[in-house]
């Protein structure tokens, strides 16, 4: 599975709950390691929980994507302790493209950043 | 300094070459810990690599700027063993908004990846 | 009302659907003067009637809001006839900044596009 | 000529300065019909100058290339009268995808917006 391999995703601990093909939900703690300047969740954190997210929802079809563009737009701070939730969700399927929107909320239920992500789908067969 | 603060730069090694204000220049080398499941840098990583990039040259006037939108585009894989230099420029600002570009290139001068970030700076004075 | 005064909204003859304070539904056809080089909608004409409804769906607080930010991801081409609905909601809303989402379909209920967009609260008073 | 069969970059009363592999250089003046509820110039119409700037840039190899991912940032209000410049350069280029960066000024040499493209060359031959 594409977790066992994916060593930066397991540095986050990030936990799967849910792959289906074109979808993800996964979650994940905040801790010490992850914080800023700030003391809040540096916002490259943040953005790696929902490109996990991405990276299993879009690769989920048996054939390899990459990412190629990706943003996101913070709503609220990430803190210490806070519980990070990623839902994925498929817009678009294309021969060669796919777009994805990746919802992050804390566990209070609050929105605290929106994710978007295109991936090229290079051809090569990939199992998830 | 702000990087003495920021445990997530820390953890990702981050060397600051320079920082005035309005830019910033720092590098990493990319090690085991954050790979993806294709055994390249995963995207957060390199996408956290701009991120500093982007909160040291922002945060560098003397008003605490954070992060609002941020998007990046990859053009190479990046692997182990990569030194990921990132280049932040300002492109525009104003009273309460900066716009930012962050160029990545790899040890051989390759554009890895482009970033682009835009802060609201929230009035609070800041020393970075 | 903002449409009466809004000359490029005018030009692609926009008619409005709805205003609610946070939410925007408008439509318009697409006729020739709007084809770009391959004889398909220019992208900029499908990102205007998406900008549109940015524009009265952040403006309709009472309070003048400017895009900052806006992005587009296309998925199927706009041709000449096209009857396109935009479809605006708020994703977050703070003291200074909000976020909004734009779906843009076509007479058969396809998602021709996906339009995300930030803009600055100013805090003056603005009657939609 | 791509620009010959544009109707809507003809309304815009776009002049090519310069097309050459990669890059775009044109412009155009804001008049009455471009501008907003705000009175200032349609947001969307300044996104369509840099897009038919990406346009022409992207299509200048050969090869069919279509939008997938454009953003802007606006920084500065454009007003009737202005004449705006748009420069595109490719930032990357590969078989199947390219990335531009438009840049746009006024009469007096401002940086008005910056816009980001990413387009599909999608292998059927195009002369421009």
């Amino acid at each position: 599975m594409m977790l066992q391999n994916d060593s930066f995703s397991q540095w986050m601990d990030i936990e799967i709950i849910k792959i289906v093909p074109g979808s993800c939900h996964l979650k994940t703690i905040i801790r010490n390691e992850m914080l800023n300047g700030f003391q809040t969740c540096h916002g490259g954190v943040t953005f790696s929980i929902a490109d996990s997210a991405l990276a299993f929802a879009s690769n989920s079809h048996g054939i390899q994507a990459v990412s190629i563009e990706t943003s996101i737009s913070h709503f609220k701070p990430v803190s210490l302790g806070d519980i990070i939730t990623a839902v994925a969700i498929e817009k678009n399927l294309s021969n060669r493209l796919g777009n994805y929107e990746v919802s992050l909320t804390n566990q209070h239920g609050e929105l605290v950043a929106l994710f978007k992500g295109t991936v090229f789908r290079n051809g090569k067969e990939w199992e998830i």
